[in-house]
């Protein structure tokens, strides 16, 4: 296996696509991903586009398949259906300019932490990106009413959740799944990834006793210093799928 | 791996001899599956026959060893040995005219349920098919009396099995397994591997405090179009089933 | 992948070392062997010997490692180095003649129960071979002291740990594993993976609730009809592993 | 697959390279090592340099990025970036002349541990390495205070590492992960793997109710006799990782 070593600056243009491709099998492969959710990415840094597969597994997702939407979720280059939820993508975007890229998941682990009490925190090193605090949770009921299919649907309740993530990395959707953003396509893979390991942690230290979770200067430390790793681990994650990936182009 | 996009419309006839043995694959692959368990599809609406394996390993069935049974559970085209449990099937055909197919499994996470007062409940948007109620669980001490082997070995069984599942799509059956009905194979399958991704969840939740569930309307709005989704994860997992499928015909 | 459907009768004689070797290669995709672990097979009906591979990690194990031992332990007709435990094997035989095959593993579900009070049951109708009362646990610290390394690796411990078994088909061995016996290769490959999966079922419904496990009556008419059902998974697990057997031939 | 049956003397210049190589493919291949952790090995013995990967996922790692350090972290050999936890193993080194070879790893059931009170200890005999009375756990913020990483990145805090595991074989990292030490490669990736296992093997029985452990005497009795086993789980992972290790050449 040859070791393939990109750098965030080669990410762009057509790349953009192709990477984004490696995205979704990387997150297949990973386990974040199964026949349900979906990756994105901004075109360009400050655009009001984004590219997104059309409605589609994400095992399946190649090169041209991947469409262009703007901030209202309409697709501007295809005529393909759309994923439901493009929605979520689309008003994260509008909301966050520093966001390049985001996650929508259904990940195992993750998704019981949406229905019960216990906050969700970061408990390893590897998740200083998670609000110390506690996840935010999307109650789709409170915007939605009692009877919705906890969908996000339409561009209001994509700016609904968007707001319950505000200036967060991650937010959980109850009963549902999850969200992670980031400043790259790496950042956002890795994000996503660790989010799945840290809720496997949390709920297995639970078993044991109280956890003791990373301090709010420990988190935010971490994030600065092992999220910058993202990139080694995009590099093995993406040598796994480049024999998939480039037989799509 | 070229992306198969089936229409339910196109699973009939000799196409639904090779979508029954894909479903096969496909539950075993999903983990659903493994040396036990059957997977079958009412031979067209309003049939009083349906096609089944003959009693064979599911990771091991080929077009050549679809039999056509009636509701009797009598195989009425071929003499080898049918499964032990046909009339699971053969009674939730009778009983109920809109079923187009039918999963018997023993998969990990649900068979706990079976055992245990804590009713299994929908939990994720992907699991609006289950009874937000609870799902009923089979009790065959209450038919066969306490020395059974637990098999539905009869029609008298199968029968007292079908009045358990009543209206619903999914019955656990103690110390056993469950079944999982739908309209049809996409459906049925999407279901019988929702339902164990349902009962991880469910199950993990339980450890972390007490889980909310889906509220009625949720469920039954989830089922509409959440369940319309099933298609989608078909078409991936019967890309993946392809080339053992085709090497068969 | 052809179908293949050995019936009991057929594994005798150099079938026997043949179908030996498959069970070692079985047990280890399955996940109850890894590195460690071993099964062996009586030489014939009555015989005072039998096959068990030398010093190896079973998934290295090929027809040209198979040795015959004595109900003593001793090798016949090899001198490279026996198993430290063949001991468990030569006892069980010396005690039961009705044993024609045992399995000695450290399968992880399995491992919790040896190690703590609540007793090891059957909770699924696949594993009514167990005991409905509860499985015997070997607690070496009795015969060995308090300072072993709870290796049973002399005649003594194995008629210790033969007696801790009694008639039988599983015990526990507290912190190490367990034995599964019976009467052919098939089934007692069948018993020692359906005692992981009763495991994994028991330790889940535990979280969730007081199981109910087989009556008496269940365990026994189930034993004696799914048990009959080995050679269906053992012909489907056989086929898995057909091309790395036949390639040491 | 040819068995290969590596003796540890054959384990030295330009073979450690190499057998390094195949240490970081079987820890990534056995789940303890995903893209991040490191492996390494003592120059020699007495020897007062290490052969550490430069900065790589491990699963990438090859001959040709093995670089030499000595017990300041200094690479002597290359300038290619170092990974900036180098200092676990230098110091390590440095207190323990008898150690030959450091594992760090993130290994998902064993972290849990790290942020508990409940003690990490030996319940399966296979893990009479660990501390019988409980595995040291190494709280940085003890030393780095309440705003760090968590990261070991100087000389300093590998010192405080290395006096938290003291004469042990294992300590853990807590909201990180762990170290294990061994007198050679296969003994070290022994413990790592069945430090993981012994993890989870504590966390399912606690679940079941209080666990027995090893006692002193089992612990100590297990680890000379099962320790010494460990070149047979060795042989047989190396075989599985040949065709990779073998074509870095």
């Amino acid at each position: 296996m040859t070791t393939i070593e990109i750098q965030e600056r080669d990410i762009v243009g057509e790349n953009l696509i192709t990477e984004l491709v490696a995205a979704n099998r990387i997150l297949v492969r990973q386990g974040v991903l199964d026949a349900f959710g979906h990756v994105s990415a901004r075109s360009a840094p400050g655009a009001s586009t984004f590219l997104l597969s059309r409605n589609l597994a994400p095992g399946s997702v190649t090169r041209n398949d991947v469409m262009t939407h703007d901030l209202d979720g309409v697709v501007l280059d295809d005529d393909r259906p759309a994923y439901l939820e493009r929605f979520i993508h689309a008003e994260i975007y509008r909301r966050r300019p520093d966001v390049m890229s985001v996650v929508h998941s259904h990940s195992a682990a993750v998704v019981p932490f949406s229905v019960v009490e216990a906050p969700f925190r970061p408990v390893i090193h590897m998740a200083g990106f998670l609000n110390p605090e506690g996840t935010p949770v999307f109650e789709i009921s409170d915007f939605a009413g009692d009877g919705s299919d906890l969908l996000v649907t339409n561009g209001q309740l994509g700016s609904d959740l968007a707001g319950a993530l505000g200036d967060g990395n991650v937010a959980l959707m109850r009963g549902h799944g999850s969200i992670a953003v980031g400043s790259s396509l790496p950042e956002v893979v890795y994000r996503a990834v660790y989010t799945e390991v840290n809720a496997r942690a949390q709920l297995e230290a639970s078993v044991l006793g109280t956890p003791r979770f990373l301090s709010r200067g420990e988190a935010a430390t971490a994030n600065g210093s092992v999220g910058g790793q993202a990139l080694r681990a995009w590099n093995v994650w993406r040598a796994q799928v480049a024999k998939e990936v480039g037989s799509d182009d």
